[in-house]
């Protein structure tokens, strides 16, 4: 089924043309706005059908749902922009439940005077991942706010998908012994968002590794159904994911500092700025607690995967009454790994 | 399965604290709030799984997914509240293909310095809205924006359900000859909303209609499964909403202004206002347009729900090349309704 597309007496000056109130107002200019901009780049059979709601027909299984508002300031960073990062998001999260992404929504609240050349090529930003992940935007709104009244564009996505059968990845189910991966370096997203907001030029480019994470999620899920825990260190990082699953868990954990990968680069860039990069977000890396005896053969599919290429087991659960997450540090000393009250740098997704 | 609460020293100051950046940051502060205010109020099994997606069984289907977000200006009006308006609004969405709502998302953006009371109490109203509507908020997210960013709370919701079989309800299914009803009385919402806006105290008080239609389209959909179109005139109102279906349907329709349901009091503020009621949104009433066979009986269906008390006949759909809506007028005249670019009253929703 495909929209009778309407028709509008100009097309929008994409060049020139700024986001007023109007286009937030449920008449014509928001018609044409959705029209030539948003189905224009989503283009997808649903979304074609033009109504308020999608349709699409969905197996008999277990859904998992997820939903993550985009905030990040400046709206593009090296390695991406809060519309790719939009859908990586999301995506991520429906795959941490060892889903399969299926469809996503996309809410846009955009403050007035916001320029239409920058909603363009968010949105076709936010488009290009979608396909490249093969997710759906299935269905949207757009919400216009008065100058002041926002900060130029925030996105909201849900997703929806589907966990294969015999999966039960939940963040409660680690339990001393098993074995803590994760996929690769840590810090990057973060400190690539820092240097573009503080305009740090730095040497050698920090890029964002803002990434959908679901094609490695499902061949680690085909090797290894039993895994217990995935999780994506967003805001907070490693240390506060690691904080949330031990609590979750009711379990102790020890990792060692030399096994958890990160860039030269970051790290030189986390010194400058005076970061600890295992509390700076991530946005292409995920946290896997396995069986002990599946860890090696997991970290090899891992490996073998673009996106896990750097893979590492940093540390090992363990019972402990206070759940706490321990380093041993490369300095042969151990401490507690705290769980902060926030984020070092706000605004960071 | 229930969450293992974590433990905090010290309980939110609800009466006196205030949101601030450590609460969107992904640590403790966060995790709090988490728990404290949006999984004790919104409690139920899903969410309850403190993951950062929700798992649930769906059966093999037709599903729909939409989502909506919400900048309403004030944040409480007569009637409703951002919270339960964010409930309504998306179960309707879902409602209006004629679907079962089954789940919903929430997504929060809260302007640092937003005072927990009135967050507590949007929760709160948001929890009561999605248990008294039977559809729970399975999974969530909060951001937060620095002082000056936002405006108070912005709420996106995303919402799946499932439509029954041998329904087929969207807004390209209108054709000449089939009848156009409306659920009640016009304009309640955006005039409610306005008044408060603009601190009038009309004498009685006019409040918004903002409800969840959801058990009104069943009533309808069991009795006739070969509905049309179902569609809520909210953003831009009943005029905005006709024009977007006959574009969509190809068709032209005609209505009879003296037909069109609108109370005294909403009457009369539009007047001092310099409002039309037919372009005001409203939040709680549906269009419905069906075959002109269907129309007596589904008026009557519609009429003994508390919800549709006041629903009409307000016109029919007529072949016109041109696809304009037009409106028998009270003096006897006949006029096109246009389509305006924009919404009368900016942030109604």
């Amino acid at each position: 089924m495909t929209l009778p597309r309407r028709t509008h007496p100009r097309p929008l000056d994409i060049t020139h043309g700024r986001i007023d109130l109007t286009h937030g107002g449920g008449g014509r200019a928001m018609a044409q706005l959705v029209d030539e901009l948003f189905v224009a780049a989503f283009d997808n059979e649903a979304l074609n059908q033009g109504n308020d709601q999608a349709e699409f027909v969905v197996p008999q299984g277990r859904m998992v749902m997820s939903t993550d508002g985009y905030v990040i300031s400046p709206l593009f960073f090296p390695g991406g922009d809060i519309g790719s990062l939009a859908v990586h998001g999301t995506v991520n999260d429906v795959a941490m439940a060892g889903a399969v992404p299926h469809s996503l929504s996309a809410g846009f609240i955009i403050e007035e005077g916001f320029p239409l050349a920058d909603l363009k090529r968010i949105v076709d930003s936010m488009a290009a991942a979608s396909k490249a992940a093969g997710v759906p935007v299935v269905t949207g709104d757009t919400k216009v706010v008065e100058k002041g009244k926002g900060d130029g564009i925030f996105i909201t996505t849900a997703g929806i998908g589907f966990v294969p059968p015999g999966v039960r990845i939940s963040g409660d189910r680690a339990r001393p012994g098993d074995a803590i991966l994760i996929s690769g370096t840590m810090g990057d997203h973060g400190v690539a968002v820092m240097s573009q907001r503080e305009s740090l030029g730095f040497e050698s480019a920090i890029l964002s590794d803002s990434a959908a994470l679901h094609t490695l999620v499902a061949a680690m899920v085909a090797d290894c159904p039993g895994i217990r825990v995935l999780r994506d260190p967003t805001r907070g990082g490693l240390a506060a994911t690691l904080n949330e699953i031990a609590a979750q868990s009711a379990t102790g954990m020890v990792i060692d500092e030399r096994a958890v990968p990160v860039k030269d680069a970051v790290r030189g860039a986390c010194e400058l700025l005076g970061l600890d990069p295992l509390y700076v977000a991530n946005e292409g890396k995920l946290i896997c607690i396995c069986d002990a005896a599946d860890a090696d053969r997991l970290l090899a599919v891992m490996r073998a995967h673009p996106l896990g290429t750097d893979a590492a087991r940093i540390g090992t659960c363990e019972a402990d009454p206070h759940h706490f997450v321990r380093m041993k540090t490369a300095m042969g000393g151990t401490r507690v790994v705290d769980w902060l009250a926030g984020e070092q740098l706000p605004r960071i997704c």
